[in-house]
């Protein structure tokens, strides 16, 4: 169960309106790595989790930080928000300021939320759970995690480039200094998981059921061989169980396959003398 | 520029048709962590990538070599389709085994595609963009690439333990062997990266400008205090750069928001006494 | 910012696991009005709020008990799921319960979430912000939240009937009281805007300006004239400004419309002996 | 069934050309809350419905009129957009108004659709079914046609208030007075219903099957209590079966959820001594 | 405009009920190549056409009478659905005829529609405008509504030999015919347009400025040479301008690309030595 | 299987960066009918077709061509996007060139991708397999692809009027052969299967099952009588085996439809003198 309080987990207050940079900071709220997806990616690994309560902790202590956030860059695009120009483009290509602002703002932005943020991301996609995952293996979480805080600290990055308003890049060093702590957590975690399991995820199945053969194999399928340098061609594998090999353009294992005729009833194209062709075809 | 040969990478022919089970496999044909998904994922990393020559081969090598992997699955999917019975619901329920397969399929096999596969997930979803990423980071990028691998090694041996049809397992121990390949070569290149860089992405971003003194601090904003005993919550960070530093419960740093109301323009709820209140409401 | 506890808002516990019933279920939680509707919906309109506090309050407030019945649904989705089936459909058709179970489950409960709940609705439909609005309008946006608790509460009594397992039944009847009050609520606060507004969204654009002869017109459109009797076909309007009327079949006001040709920039189909039709075609 | 006739129900031109806008107009067209949602929304209603006839008619009867709007809408838009620009950004730079015209206009006008409206929102989201429901039960449906007229009337005002073209103008008047009808109108049929039922939705679940001692409770779960101050707080509830009752900050009913661990074929992560754990590991 | 009566186009109207054909039957609703699709799309082909009178009149009238067919197949599926069973799987199981139908339902017809149909496809995915297409090139939008009515027919065909109930048989008997007539009709409406252009879209493009030299070759980038044998790879190309000319398995005619670095303010994975390596990493 | 060289199949330099040109060319890259949409068409349909090896050669070999074009498009965007600028939208506004830029260009492009393609369209629409079909049914799919090549080849013309650069000009001049040949040899092919087969899809559909009566007649259902002119109105029907006749504004050939009470556990809006009604309400 949850309570929330007034006040933000950090400022959120840029020095000056800037109704352009509100529709950018929208990736980082509603994207695909946005904040809304790691809030709610957390909390369901958490909520179904079948095992320590550490991990659980861990996550549902992180998922809601994250709300905390969502919650920030909600604020701060509202704020971003205030008093947008709304005119004539035509009108407004006299004044080039307000021209660029019109032309680089989301309409949404007046036209659906009233000058507020939206659950979407920096063109307008909505926000999708498609983005996000719990599968209920917790190392194969983790790295999904790890990925998320990665991508999500990249963007936040270049969004630190992309203005010059001290309160927009003050609310930034926030949430990219979470982002390593939560780059470091997951890490932390993995590492934990690493050693008691096997860097290969699952590490339950048998590894006697797998082609074996197959399971150390560099295929190079591209042109060159400059892939043939790394770490990955040769040399013990990083699971420590078996050895690199690297080969150039494989041959096929398989064979040309060839599917059987379809049942007439589902009307599939008919081959040549098919016994069902009806009399007017014949 | 791609060429294609007849054979498949690998065989894929099951031992009896098993309509239901085709629905099933679709998941890691165009579900979220399917082949299309590391297929176009790769792809577009090593497109857009602009460094080193034996990142982008090996982003493209093993990028065409899942195109062969949805090939595949395709092929299986279509042979286990074979003459699938379409008939009524009711008359079937008669035959238990036919009801269960009627009751079990995705109708769109036999409607929209003829006793075809789909790019599409087990319960139909359509394949969409969404689902990946090519950020021009490497680090994030291997992550991510690490991540699908792990989740969709682990979805084909959940889809390994729900079927007893030797030639289904036969291709799933290929493709599980393979992931275990790509889950290795990834954690390769991963470690490769982080022993130039950091562990933190992106490593260029100077930490100076990020709010260091909460980029080691562990936030238990949950319940209990299980997560305490975590790696992440003391100790020397992964980085090498800080201390983890556990808070249970912390106190928010920023203040109370409160927004500028809106203007009259955008015809938000009005504050009582507004100005711009028309006469009628007066 | 947030707090999480780890107790339920209010148990959830079903009396057996029914996969099948957790596929039903999924749609309260992350259908069209399910309870992550509802939890981002309030938020993203109380975040965006530029008014009186109290209702800020109030809608943080609920939005943040929404989170809980998110919570709440998510464990007994994971409880229903405990120990599913997963084997062959064909062998589960001599076992008439199983079989039932196996066509019956969403098979990405096993696939993709490991026995958890997901994100998405009772068919599988990932979770999507183009559900929920936040519009900036508090009159606009409490009739949303009066109208998504009256279809949540709807749904919830549905699944109700579709049960007869006492631990389901118990959580769906708090869940559905709780409905209860959410619809007095926003129906309490409807009606105190309605009061110094008026009943027409949004109060605040001059009537002046609208086309006032066609205000209070009832078009009949459709063949009988059955709707003449109801209360919108006669009689004073309901916002007191106007009086109803009813037309059958009414004509068009407008023209004929004719588009200009386009420019050949464009391609589109040419007219004939369109100046720029290219030689090889004269 | 339908009939078309080739006069518009209401004139559609506007002044003059303005690309920008025709990007910003689509939202009423093709949005959350555009003409397409109300159209195809009552239509559902209206054809689902299994009662009393006149309701029947006007669901019919209003979502044939919506209709006629959406061809309104997309003749409007075809005209804005005549010879609309499509040359170079940079070149079109030196004439401020071009360029603005250029930057903002949906390069999917020219590319995809020609010149022509297209079934999308303002930024370019396809037109989703997601949007609209028909439920079956009318009062829940009648509250969100009411939402949905609430809605697009204030987008419908927002856009007059974006543009000075008389034509365009003139337009919205049109569709502003009738979405002033259309609100007035489901409120009509929604006090009918409410007459005869109660205000809950829905009315034919027996109340005491819900859990009644938290039906009228106010839960405040959020900082201050600023929102005790409201109608939903105290006071007879407004299905005037109940008392408001406020709580601040209520404790949780429910305990803290311990779910089963998984079985060992979705190879979720293992506890510690898990007697599936394979040899490899132990 | 629009106006509509009460009559349907033609019957609609089951021998019995039937909600697992129910689920089926939406696919030619709101699935891909539905009826939804072909009445909105060829309305805003003849809304956006910007030439001959009987053109537009083709498209609008054909949209207008599909909007007939849409209504025939709700009111169908509601009828399909009368008193669909909602109880328990696991109960039911005991009765197969009921267990069947129980697992090959879609759950949102009783939870969401009450029994009514959806504006979605037979897996339960909403229909969405990325279906359809209105360019404003009449040659490239008829190969488009030809193509829709084959696939339709084809599925209502597929349809037509899933069931045996005389009353669906026989409205489907009248929507096969309808889509007999469409394809005549698109079919029809094509040659005449193929006859005053040509069979290439766009004719306009002047020939002269495409790459002439590639524009009748066909490249056989797959395994073997059994599509040497087909029409397209010798003989006088189609459009009388040209001459098939077959490849196996051509060489690249481009070379290999090198992308230049990435500036440092996207921070992306930098190159060895690059001068903005911050001091951290050198 | 697949292979893949390093040699684009044609170049894909630009002269010069054009960022807001970057974002318009993601149509034909990541739209409904760009590159990525037609590879995966094609490869579908050659991966399930059950027939003549030619044909499953001609939809491989193409398919794979296809990716060829993707990789040529997400090259020349991300060329395109060299050292993007991403600052101030004010100071930019300064340089009205720099201004149009940022104004233009899609922030994702910096955000997201850091300089790359993405696999979206010009709007920032993810990809989706909504947009595309594998039938069965060749002369079906075919027609599809028809008018992929034609949608296609209309998209890169617009796109070709839209720059100056030569470089980008050049390899839409490959492109736009490319698709001449395309649609060229899908018509060869159309040509081949109705020679054999007859115009009307599928072929193997007894005529004497669907309702012959109205296989042949135009309802002309819109205002005019303009369409009476056209091909498709009168003379003998394209499939050689009936007359089309023209009917203005035909009658309803069906019953007003009446659809039966909802079962109260539906909890539909009930009947007055509903006998489920609950004694509360009577």
């Amino acid at each position: 169960m949850f309570y929330h309080v007034d006040q933000l987990q950090y400022n959120a207050k840029p020095s000056r309106p800037d109704a352009v940079y509100a529709k950018k900071l929208q990736e980082i709220l509603g994207g695909q790595f946005g904040e809304i997806s790691v809030a709610l990616q957390y909390m369901f690994q958490g909520w179904n989790f079948r095992g320590e309560e550490k991990y659980r902790d861990l996550l549902l202590a992180t998922g809601t930080e994250e709300m905390a956030h969502v919650e920030m860059l909600a604020t701060m695009i509202a704020r971003l928000l205030d008093n947008a120009p709304i005119g004539d483009q035509e009108a407004a290509a006299k004044d080039p300021v307000i021209g660029a602002v019109l032309g680089g703002m989301n309409p949404q932005h007046v036209i659906v939320s009233g000058l507020g943020a939206m659950p979407a991301d920096s063109v307008g996609n909505p926000w999708t759970a498609a983005y996000i995952n719990a599968s209920g293996n917790l190392l194969a979480d983790f790295r999904l995690n790890l990925t998320s805080e990665s991508q999500g600290r990249l963007q936040a990055v270049r969004l630190y480039e992309m203005t010059t308003d001290p309160g927009v890049k003050d609310m930034l060093s926030f949430l990219i200094a979470r982002d390593t702590m939560h780059q470091n957590q997951w890490y932390a975690a993995i590492c934990e998981l690493e050693e008691k399991e096997n860097i290969v995820v699952p590490s339950t199945f048998p590894r006697a059921l797998e082609k074996q053969e197959v399971a150390y194999d560099y295929y190079d399928l591209s042109g060159g061989t400059a892939s043939k340098a790394g770490r990955w061609a040769s040399g013990p594998s990083m699971d420590g169980l078996g050895e690199f090999k690297y080969y150039h353009n494989p041959k096929p294992f398989g064979k040309i396959p060839k599917l059987r005729p379809a049942p007439p009833y589902v009307h599939n194209t008919m081959l040549p003398k098919d016994p069902h062709m009806p009399p007017h075809m014949m």
